[in-house]
């Protein structure tokens, strides 16, 4: 089997470090591997699959001549200084920024629904939004069924949106609290403990953060559907590392039945249904933490409005959110490439 | 001033509490104070406004002659118990159960919005559910300008609507996690450390749990739009003790504009507009606890829908969710008692 060079840029991150995980889990079929952090973290190691990789600066994989895929993880500054120079190499780029995801040319890519983009030549894909990842997979079969008149989602984010450094303050936060110590919070003006706040990113003019802004625009290009009528808001609640959003689907002019919906999404793949009533069990970050699924439940037609549906989802936002995504991307490059 | 002779059951909950504290800060006019409390209180004694009040089982209140007004925050059994025996003697009841709100002829009372229905003569009246007070602040002043074709809401409620019980467990819960200890949960079947859950009551023949049920159907009776639209999804977020809920409101025709919406909800009392993008500040938990106000931020028109309109309510769940309206409740009926 075909073994490939990759490098991971933003390695010591919560994504770059699901990554790593995620290609042991995975076996994923590696020839050589560079990871790569901002010099703080040059000259440390990280171990990955039993081996020792030393974290080398960015500057250092210039040299390299054998690269196969790229990993950008490090935010989007890195991206958009990086990636114009390895485009012109002949790399397979995936990109977790969202600094390319809205150009015409370049795919937005959840290889379930549009992994057809992936053409197995180098190429610069992205990495969309973890709110926008999770809601397009629970949308797109669906979407198979029946059109789409509207869409509204809210949104229940955990703190590894944020990275390593959000969660850990999560952490610290609510330690503080319980011990009646004075909040100290360093990457939010407000303390995380036991808090929720509206997504701390720019207000557009239309009123919409930044988070909204992309799960609306991205979701709307992942499904191919420009002209959907989506609405997003954006919260932060304190929870380490799963998102959950409750979502309102209006359907143009037929309602599938709920049986049907039910079936459309189990035979998703990457998607569990999660709906016991009886039993009360439904989707949470406690079930679906450290999970590739896609958690849906509580799922049920509007009582009133004959073409509404209402359900809950609930993912991993570090897996399916941000690095299992990326890695199945790589994955469909390489069989793609294989085939191509 | 005339003063008044008070029975609070369910004293030593976390409404009952908050009642206490509102009636020191609030120096509501008290003749005679009769607390009670289950079994396993009674001989207690707790202190308020300066003065010691022994806990008495709700037997001994039965004797009592000269009570004027009961407030019944023990839970639905004990409402169900003893309000109909109480009913027959000539006292003003405020029952915080759910078990007569629907009641037709029984008003459900947010004294801002239909406090005209406290008649000044002992009767029996009920405090909403909370989400319903909460979104109901928000919704009426809106109302006043033009008319719904539907609400739509997702809520991140706080453990306080579990009571006492419910914020230790989220507390204890979440320093174990801390702490790398097992999870013990005794009032839920997971752990509540750093998680959320679709709201832990029985599902209907229509898929709603019972609080998301009670959210729809109550605001429906608050605000006297039996046919309204209305759809909830119901979340239990790890937050100590506000509820925020995420809003969608679909006008049937004319959609006013951002400023006069706000100057509506301004000038409603009771509601406090905190909505500034360039600081980055809106309606949290941290900022809304402790607090009598709903807070409301992130209003905003759809993008693309020309008739909806998005917000975003944060609210101290023991004060307005609760307490604060019943006690709210009974200085209603005070003033219409005295001019009746």
């Amino acid at each position: 089997m075909k073994r490939f060079s990759i490098g991971i840029i933003g390695a010591t991150g919560a994504t770059g470090m699901e990554l790593l995980q995620l290609i042991t889990e995975r076996n994923f079929p590696i020839h050589k591997m560079h990871l790569m952090a901002s010099p703080k973290s040059a000259g440390k190691s990280i171990q990955c699959n039993g081996k020792n990789y030393n974290i080398i600066s960015i500057d250092q994989l210039t040299d390299e001549k054998d690269l196969d895929i790229l990993f950008f993880c490090a935010g989007g500054d890195i991206s958009k200084k990086w990636i114009p120079y390895f485009s012109k190499k002949n790399v397979f780029i995936i990109d977790k920024s969202s600094v390319f995801r809205m150009e015409e040319n370049i795919p937005l890519i959840v290889p379930e629904i549009n992994g057809l983009k992936v053409t197995g030549k180098p190429q610069l894909v992205c990495n969309p939004n973890c709110t926008a990842t999770i809601l397009s997979m629970a949308l797109a079969p669906i979407l198979n069924l029946s059109h789409f008149k509207s869409v509204l989602v809210s949104t229940y984010q955990s703190a590894s949106g944020g990275g390593f450094a959000m969660m850990e303050e999560l952490k610290q936060e609510t330690r503080r609290s319980l011990n009646n110590e004075n909040s100290q919070p360093k990457h939010l003006p407000w303390s995380y403990a036991f808090n929720l706040f509206s997504h701390h990113s720019p207000i557009n003019e239309f009123g919409y953060n930044q988070e909204e802004w992309k799960l609306m625009e991205e979701t709307k290009k992942i499904l191919d559907l420009p002209e959907l009528e989506i609405h997003a808001t954006c919260i932060r609640v304190p929870v380490l590392r799963s998102h959950a959003e409750t979502v309102t689907v209006e359907f143009e002019s037929n309602r599938p039945s709920i049986p049907s919906i039910k079936k459309a999404l189990s035979d998703f793949p990457g998607i569990k249904i999660v709906d016991d009533p009886e039993k009360m069990i439904f989707p949470m970050p406690s079930l679906s933490t450290y999970h590739d699924e896609i958690f849906i439940g509580r799922l049920r037609h509007d009582p009133i409005h004959p073409l509404k549906t209402h359900f809950f989802i609930c993912s991993d936002q570090l897996r399916k959110g941000a690095a299992l995504n990326a890695i199945q991307i790589a994955e469909t490059y390489i069989a793609s490439h294989i085939t191509a």
